[in-house]
């Protein structure tokens, strides 16, 4: 697993490393084809409701001959093999000794897998069919509680697909800080409000104590069985049994699918919730598409590998340390965090699969925002700073928004114009007003920003993201290092170790020592 | 003006990059006094009304002798002439001809300027107190319409100071996607709402552009007379005439005030409107008590330029092209956003002051999120990624929750064990469970966090990236790197001028062409 051909990627680097440097400008003049070589179309869905997203890498620096040193450098790391592998169910998360069988919620998987996802979405579309139908009441609002994995795919999906339709409206609270809480207390009504619970271990802190405060605050509110309004979306139903959780509100999912590839399994109950079934079930057929096109493409007519050749060559190749995203829409405002968490908490490793230290840098920060606010915040450093920035624009040919068109008509023609600009520069005679120009980036843009549309989106990155993984050598699915600090919080309050002095001193003036 | 002695300016960086590198821990074992030698606590206000920040920069790689050298940089840059030119009012602005006089807001500046600034807080305050009052009859909504600058100062301030109690119901909105727009239309009530317009020039296309729909909105809701409805905030009162808006009801401010500097101006309307004229002055209080300790520190003593020496030594000699800020406290969530605009528009430059080519890197990318989210999304990364990324973590000792004690206490125990896991590092045998440590923090501990303290901050923030700019010896008052991808958005619009193959088959695809 993971078993690169050492010599062989040795060789394809060297190749890659050896490929004269061109500018985005030279490139394109070159050649007349460049985009149609550079650009992908996914398409999915029949008649009418037939969509699509236009991928375009061209403006970005990978001409004929890095494609080919990048592919001779997927295939030395058996990247067919690897996603087999990942594909079939094997235990392609080596350190933990399981599988990421994130796309069986899709379909695609060892059928197994894919039967058993289907059954628990089922048991979820029952129970979300039931609530609509007022099998728990009047039930107008959903606190969700939940972190990291566990709320940013829900957050981003409630915020894309629930603008115009919200069935319940749907508050989601990660953060331990009391005020998350308390800002979705504000908003409800204990008498008309479920909470549902969703955590893989059924034992984080965070989500475990505000678990605890929110059945306070229903009971406090005059509701007369508070466990009785939970929903718990764990892979531990046992443990949310334990805790008081009905075994008929808990909708469990499978210890394969990782936190930060859930929003596909009961985590998204949210969505299902407020968007609707409906909804949901198109945002796992989008993925579902992009899955087919990543399982039956290679090298660069794959789409997600061709995103990873370019991520590695500006990470590798041109030191980029970080990678940028900006949504031009509203509906993918929290997108971008979305992705930071799947890229860098998969990808943000030292050692490859086998435990050795990898040899370059490994996943770029992810940052980012949305269009067109970013470009009166931070685009003066992409276009006039010292550090090359590699952008992704996101973008949807259909608006959103009902007002007058010129609205969707500029922002659209704003995310176009920025990727020309960043290309193009100006050399222009003051100095301060010189764009050196010849810095790269990439555009998707969506036929309409529909559920389906997202969920291809989604899917497209996470596949990315394990593209980049195999073509590093390193383990996408585990996640050890968050645990250290976890347990130094652990050890301050259980109190009786030392630290060091600058710690201990912010304990004693925080009145914790 | 930013005229460094070159010479002198060479010889700091030797003295500088020839300091043989030690590890946090040998500093710490070292150095007994270290905490002490490291940390500077602010105090404003008297009695019982006396606050405090402490600023621990302890766990940063700074030693005495990176300190002296860092010292000789900003003798050799004329560090305490440039603080004093910009305190003065001169033209520190050399690119635009211009002052940059937001701390005259605050009451310290030239004398004209800090009597102007105070005429004019003392108009906005009759307005907002007017208001209050019901001049402006029943005002229970507000939609604040502005970008950059004047979006993102007002919406961080109302986001920390109106949890508990918020006067008026107030929306920022930015975007030029009409769903922004929307999304405010649909929490209010056009009979109730005003509509505050805020743009430096009164020019931007997208804020005129949410203005007119706004009109339209209230004209359609059965708004008699919209225009009535506006308030202006600008540095053109002209043009807001011009453009409809009743005398009355313009709120000016000084030209020479940035905009990413001007929340302290009428731009910060919709915070005194919302939260209260005291807490707005109570914020500009604070920022004064920052700019006092500014003004009259030098060298290690003054904290921001203390903060500059880390930026400076991360940036140039690790070679980190980024910094990361985790607010531990939902109130500031908006606050990386805040100061991602701050430190990448003033200082994402590429030539000195003089138009000359900068040797080294500029601004890092300033990035970051809220604790204890970002734990489990991007910690992953901080923690065992192979970039180096120094970080600053912000968190009140005072909760502003109500719920049970353990949610604070279990948030600061976070806070203080991220830093001090991330110094630390844990060398455990097993290679996917090693952390390397000797990772860099920075802490800002507030004793509260009421709006002083975040004027406090912020101004904390404003001189670090002042003092950023003079150790590069570049302006961070302008930001032309804003201006081609505009010019190139407005080509668009007007047709009849060819880009680029992707470009043009983009707006092909999108039916713009």
């Amino acid at each position: 697993m993971y078993s690169a051909d050492k010599t062989a990627s040795d060789a394809a680097w060297s190749a890659i490393r050896a490929v004269p440097r061109q500018t985005l400008g030279e490139m394109f003049s070159s050649d007349d084809d460049r985009v149609e070589k550079l650009t992908r179309r996914l398409e999915w869905g029949e008649g009418e409701e037939r969509l699509g997203i236009r991928f375009d890498w061209s403006k970005t620096h990978l001409n004929g001959d890095l494609l080919t040193g990048f592919e001779k450098l997927a295939d030395a790391h058996d990247f067919a093999g690897m996603r087999a592998a990942m594909l079939g169910g094997e235990e392609v998360n080596v350190t933990e000794s399981r599988a990421a069988e994130h796309t069986a919620q899709r379909g695609i998987g060892a059928d197994p897998s894919v039967e058993e996802a289907a059954a628990l979405h089922e048991r979820m579309k029952l129970l979300v069919e039931a609530m609509h139908d007022g099998a728990l009441g009047d039930v107008k609002h959903c606190i969700h509680i939940g972190i990291g994995g566990s709320a940013l795919g829900p957050a981003m999906a409630l915020s894309a697909l629930t603008r115009d339709l919200e069935l319940v409206d749907t508050h989601v609270v990660s953060n331990i800080d009391g005020l998350a809480l308390e800002a979705a207390f504000a908003k409800c009504d204990p008498a008309t409000t479920i909470i549902a619970v969703a955590s893989k271990t059924f034992t984080t802190i965070e989500t475990m104590t505000n678990a605890e405060s929110a059945l306070k605050w229903l009971g406090e509110g005059g509701v007369q069985d508070p466990s009785g309004r939970v929903v718990a979306l764990t892979a531990s139903p046992e443990k949310a049994v334990e805790w008081g959780v009905d075994e008929t509100r808990v909708l469990p999912f499978g210890e394969s699918v990782g936190g930060r590839y859930s929003l596909w399994s009961s985590i998204g109950f949210p969505v299902a919730l407020a968007a609707g079934w409906d909804e949901f079930a198109a945002m796992l057929a989008g993925a579902k598409a992009m899955d087919e096109h990543f399982r039956d493409n290679d090298g660069r007519a794959n789409v997600a590998l061709l995103a990873a050749f370019a991520d590695r060559y500006y990470a590798e190749v041109r030191e980029c340390q970080t990678r940028a995203v900006f949504a031009y829409d509203e509906r993918l405002s929290l997108l971008p965090d979305y992705l930071q968490q799947l890229e860098m908490e998969s990808n943000g490793k030292r050692v490859t699969a086998d435990g050795e230290p990898v040899d370059g840098p490994t996943a770029a920060i992810t940052w980012g925002g949305v269009g067109t606010d970013a470009q009166h915040a931070v685009f003066q450093l992409l276009h006039q700073g010292t550090h090359l920035v590699p952008v992704d624009f996101i973008a949807s040919i259909a608006p959103g928004d009902e007002l007058d068109p010129a609205h969707h008509r500029i922002l659209l023609t704003n995310c176009f114009a920025q990727g020309a600009a960043l290309m193009a520069g100006d050399k222009g005679e003051d100095p301060a007003r010189h764009f050196p120009g010849d810095r790269p980036s990439a555009t998707m843009l969506c036929d309409d920003l529909d559920a389906s549309t997202l969920g291809a989106l989604i899917a497209f990155h996470e596949h990315r993201t394990f593209a980049n993984a195999v073509l590093m050598g390193i383990n996408p699915f585990d996640q050890f290092g968050v645990e250290l600090g976890k347990r130094m919080a652990k050890d301050i309050e259980k109190g009786g170790r030392s630290f060091d002095a600058s710690t201990e001193a912010l304990l004693a003036a925080a009145g914790l020592a």
